[in-house]
């Protein structure tokens, strides 16, 4: 990087200001950005820069810097002319999360638009883009012009991130998987937040899981990541929130892709699992607020209710799918999503109360089913997945199914099946269980 | 690099075990090693790791396991058929730090063979090779044949670094360079070390110096870096120790090459300033000790000193002079060595006690004049540098000569001379100096 035009000091002092505990200028960061992507500053400074990152951490503004140096290494989508509030989810990733194939539409036919951009599954999580791809013909592959439109037009998209918007955080996020320096607050933040920010929302809800199938294990990591994207959104000057939601069980009873969308699907019948249907009304009633709205809680949850009712919810998605290419036939029947045809069912070798579902296992058997992925470049199987039978707190005898597994590879399923035993833990006492939300943070 | 054959773990998760402060086994830090030289670790995962071992530093088995594995990146010099003790000292580099000159012929007349290899000056630090070159038609590039030979027939031989030995540390120090990973103790050590070992000795003594014109500022990090030093040399099997020694002002009363290179002839002829007599003959006695010459400090002097007396030390630097083709009259005669032609003089501008000498001003004002580089690709003026007219707690009255600049280009003068006079501070009162050798370290 030109040294003399952007800042003072060599990029190697600036990695040594921020390993002495420096804070590092609104001007040099933007420097290190830029320099990233013009090939100016190598990959071993900015690895190098991200480990002192990881030891020193950075201020809520050296974030905002960096976030929005990222979201501006590309374009940023205008919405300007769209006069409804634009408000996205985005959710830290866990097992069994289908919420915003329900929470989008709901939303978006309560009159506030919803450009939503996903990403795949990797390792135990699953993707959004993998799920809704189980809907026979539906493209997640619009083009950013595409997206815009379907969003006038219709107030929802449901995509995959184009390679254009915050280019700098998909390399450096590439460069962070390789070198041990993922696990950061104030990167992860940037990162999410700089494609959020490039997707020209007003508003974004954070879902930022806690438990053993999330990122985040603790309670206090995961309220640390909430408050810092909530302050440095805020300082970047959106309307950002987080719920705080617990990942310590996978969520609903269904993991895999077509299998999940399913199950996303009957909520906008009125139906579904009940943590689903609290995750998506609590989440869906923090974007209404986001999104002025409404600022009562009670008003939001009654009006999403309303829109499920009335079928509006329904109709949105139909709309949507069809918009993307897909079968809109699936809203109402979701059986034309194809399970994948060598099943097995896992039975209780015990009797008790389950009191314990391990997500991680259950994400892992699931990926080795062939729902998900190894590495970013495998083809995940859509009809693949578990079902499981019971919920935490159910009593249950031997012989009884815990889960049943699909795969179209019936090799799988044996080894896939250990591990979904293993996930289960019974015990002689019911453990009580206090739902998905464990706090709301907007500030 | 082979995750399977080398090591259990993938290079991010071995980043990730150092980051969170856990320990790496030899196996891990020598597939390591190897895989940064077969590229299969990438320079952006070693700066990561590098920095990770900045905070987290390294066991002294890790730093032994690390020296190791960068010693064997190369040749490793084989002296086994020479049966003299093989001793070489190494300087972590100073202003006005001439002392291997001397040292080198004294100790080899002693009867111990010292193959010696130096390095280039680079900012503030004059270069032992730069040094050398002053003489004409001196070569320091020998092959490691003609090294060998030289070593084996006259018993010292005073070289730079061949680029087979030792690579993955050249590599890695340069990469260090520009990620603010320098400033490891345990990074430092396998550095030095390894580049040594590959020498083939079997005994070295560090020069660790301390103060503002040294690397390590204090005495408490300067005896940190000669622990670790002589604590991992012992554990890779050779003969280890360690002067602490003071580098607060320039040594002697010259800075530059042909101005050093003359006087450090001159403690052969036993003569010379003070404390470099002090320095060579600090670290000939313990060179000697090492070498299992005598265990007495007092007779180990008085060999030196006889050395000296008796014209053999003399004798051993022309026979070294005239092998590595330059001119050994130089060694009695060392007006052979033209001094640049442009001169000014730095006068006192007040009266008083010199109570500092800024070694790092003078050395920045030496390098201005043309003795020294800005970057490694520079070439330097032999006939460059300031010779002192005064020494700490000499009295001075205003017009005093203070110091004379010599530079091939005349307008590098005045800045130079600027700086040079900027470095001395003058003082009332008279503060006692304790001389150069602060502490020997042997554990």
């Amino acid at each position: 990087m030109s040294q003399k035009k952007r800042h003072a000091l060599p990029v190697s002092e600036l990695i040594a200001k921020k390993r002495d505990g420096g804070t590092l200028t609104d001007a040099e960061l933007t420097g290190l950005i830029e320099g990233f992507m013009d090939g100016s500053v190598a990959d071993y400074q900015m690895s190098a820069l991200a480990m002192a990152v990881f030891f020193r951490g950075m201020s809520f503004d050296e974030t905002v810097a960096m976030t929005l140096a990222m979201r501006d290494s590309g374009k940023v989508i205008d919405f300007s002319r769209l006069a409804a509030p634009k408000v996205d989810k985005h959710s830290t990733g866990g097992v069994g999360d289908k919420v915003s194939i329900c929470l989008a539409p709901i939303v978006a036919s309560c009159g506030v638009a919803v450009p939503m951009m996903s990403g795949r599954g990797l390792g135990h999580t699953g993707g959004t883009l993998d799920k809704l791809e189980a809907i026979p013909g539906f493209r997640v592959g619009l083009s950013a012009a595409e997206f815009r439109t379907q969003v006038r037009k219709i107030g929802c998209s449901l995509i995959g991130q184009t390679g254009d918007l915050a280019p700098a955080d998909k390399r450096l996020y590439a460069l962070r998987d390789v070198t041990g320096t993922v696990e950061s607050i104030p990167l992860i933040t940037s990162s999410i937040l700089s494609k959020k920010l490039a997707e020209g929302v007003d508003a974004l809800v954070l879902d930022v899981k806690v438990g053993r199938g999330a990122f985040m294990k603790t309670e206090g990591s995961a309220r640390e990541l909430a408050r810092c994207l909530v302050r440095v959104g805020r300082l970047a000057g959106k309307r950002v929130s987080a719920l705080l939601t617990d990942m310590s069980s996978p969520i609903g009873f269904t993991v895999g892709n077509a299998l999940e969308t399913a199950e996303a699907l009957e909520v906008l019948h009125g139906e579904g699992p009940e943590d689903l249907q609290e995750l998506t009304y609590a989440l869906g009633a923090e974007m209404l607020r986001a999104a002025g709205t409404t600022k009562s809680k009670g008003e939001a949850e009654r009006m999403l209710a309303q829109a499920v009712r009335n079928g509006s919810a329904a109709r949105k998605m139909a709309e949507i799918v069809g918009a993307q290419g897909g079968d809109a036939r699936v809203v109402d029947e979701p059986d034309r999503m194809k399970l994948a045809r060598h099943r097995t069912t896992v039975t209780a070798t015990g009797e008790g109360f389950v009191t314990e579902i391990d997500p991680l296992e259950v994400g892992y058997a699931s990926m080795g089913l062939g729902a998900g992925r190894t590495r970013a470049e495998d083809a995940v199987d859509p009809g693949a997945g578990i079902r499981l039978h019971v919920r935490l707190g159910d009593h249950v005898r031997a012989g009884d199914a815990l889960a049943t597994l699909y795969s179209s590879k019936k090799p799988l399923l044996a080894p896939a099946a250990q591990r979904t035993a293993a996930s289960f833990v019974l015990a002689k006492r019911r453990r009580s269980s206090s739902g998905r939300i464990i706090e709301t943070i907007r500030r």
